[in-house]
């Protein structure tokens, strides 16, 4: 199994990046500038047409979509521990709460950061209004999830709905919702980030600053 | 295995029952009033606290989110030929577009749909532009995959994408972008149209009237 990973600091690629390094399997990446206005690398974009990252590479054939990558990462390395693996207890629990982050939680993420760019410059303010309502709802829904016994969104253990959670909060840091307004959610940050591979995973993305 | 499928005609539901023809197995359905202006059945939210459909009540246990509850049957179900099984060739891909069309289109169908209901009335044009813009990248996107040698959107075979996609271009119906209104879009509903699952489903969710 080869697996490349085209990445930018802190961007969608970070669960992936993450989950990599979680695993603890060989993997290679490669850094793509997506905040430069310069048109996307055409030899990216034969890899991935949205020129947007994370696009992983394994065995020579390309993907996108972060969430589905991670779907893919977890098929082939069973017993992780990561997730509930397909015919264990809480695994649909676990695709709920993935689909959920993934319809919900990630584009209302896209809107806040890219209204001005996917739409019409004007439109952005009520695009991100809108955005803004539908990210303190997934809040609402996470803080209620922590605040049952376990540590984690789905219990006792830290997983793939962790890494893709702690992400998404973190780009929520300059927003009026940032999720550290929470105490319940600052806690659950603050646990997470002690982890020897988060901390890893910002020292190899050059990521520094968060939470403060 | 017990099933029991709250929906309502048309909507996020309809995937989820024609998966169930499909695969042949016994499920009961309940008819939920999403159009009604009267609060939620309380007795509803306590399954689904969002309120929407579908609920996917399995063996007891209430499951929201529409493509979570078909990779629940598709894992309880493996080798119905409605997807790829986890290990075999294509799976990938199959997650790569499942969840693209979740991460997607979904939520730019819910924008254009139910802005004025989500958020401020006032924003509801600049949201339903921007959905507008990225419905039609979608359309662009399923036109090359069906602009290929297969018939369906992962090639020779229909399967849990396409019904996706086919619940999903009906809701376009009223749109300036609609489905239909794009040659290859609609040839390729006209052959799903045929699918005695597809008439089925019609029938017991009383649909009528598209394609015209
Ligand atoms: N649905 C995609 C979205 C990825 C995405 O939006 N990536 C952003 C960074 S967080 C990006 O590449 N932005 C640059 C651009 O849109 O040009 C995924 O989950 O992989
Ligand atoms: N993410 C959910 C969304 C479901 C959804 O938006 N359902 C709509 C019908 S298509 C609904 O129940 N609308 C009524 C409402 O929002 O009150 C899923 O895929 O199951």
């Amino acid at each position: 199994m080869s697996y490349k990973l085209f990445y930018a600091p802190g961007a969608a690629s970070m669960a992936v990046h993450w989950m990599l390094i979680e695993l603890d399997v060989p993997f290679e990446t490669v850094l793509v500038d997506i905040d430069s206005s310069a048109p996307r690398d055409p030899e990216y974009l034969r890899l991935n047409p949205t020129g947007r990252v994370p696009t992983l590479v394994i065995d020579g054939v390309a993907y996108g979509e972060s969430v589905a990558q991670i779907m893919m990462l977890a098929e082939r390395h069973p017993g992780s521990g990561l997730l509930p693996d397909a015919g264990s207890p809480g695994r649909d629990e676990w695709l709920q709460l993935t689909i959920y982050i993934a319809n919900t939680l990630m584009p209302a993420m896209r809107d806040w950061l890219y209204a001005a760019k996917d739409g019409d410059p004007d439109g952005a303010h009520a695009v991100k209004a809108l955005a803004e309502r539908r990210i303190r709802s997934v809040w609402d829904d996470f803080e209620k999830r922590l605040s049952g016994d376990g540590d984690y969104l789905l219990g006792d253990r830290f997983g793939t709905v962790d890494m893709l959670a702690v992400m998404l909060m973190r780009w929520s840091r300059h927003m009026e919702c940032a999720a550290t307004g929470r105490p319940v959610l600052r806690r659950y940050i603050d646990r997470v980030m002690t982890r020897p591979s988060y901390i890893e995973l910002n020292i190899r993305e050059g990521l520094s600053g968060w939470p403060l």
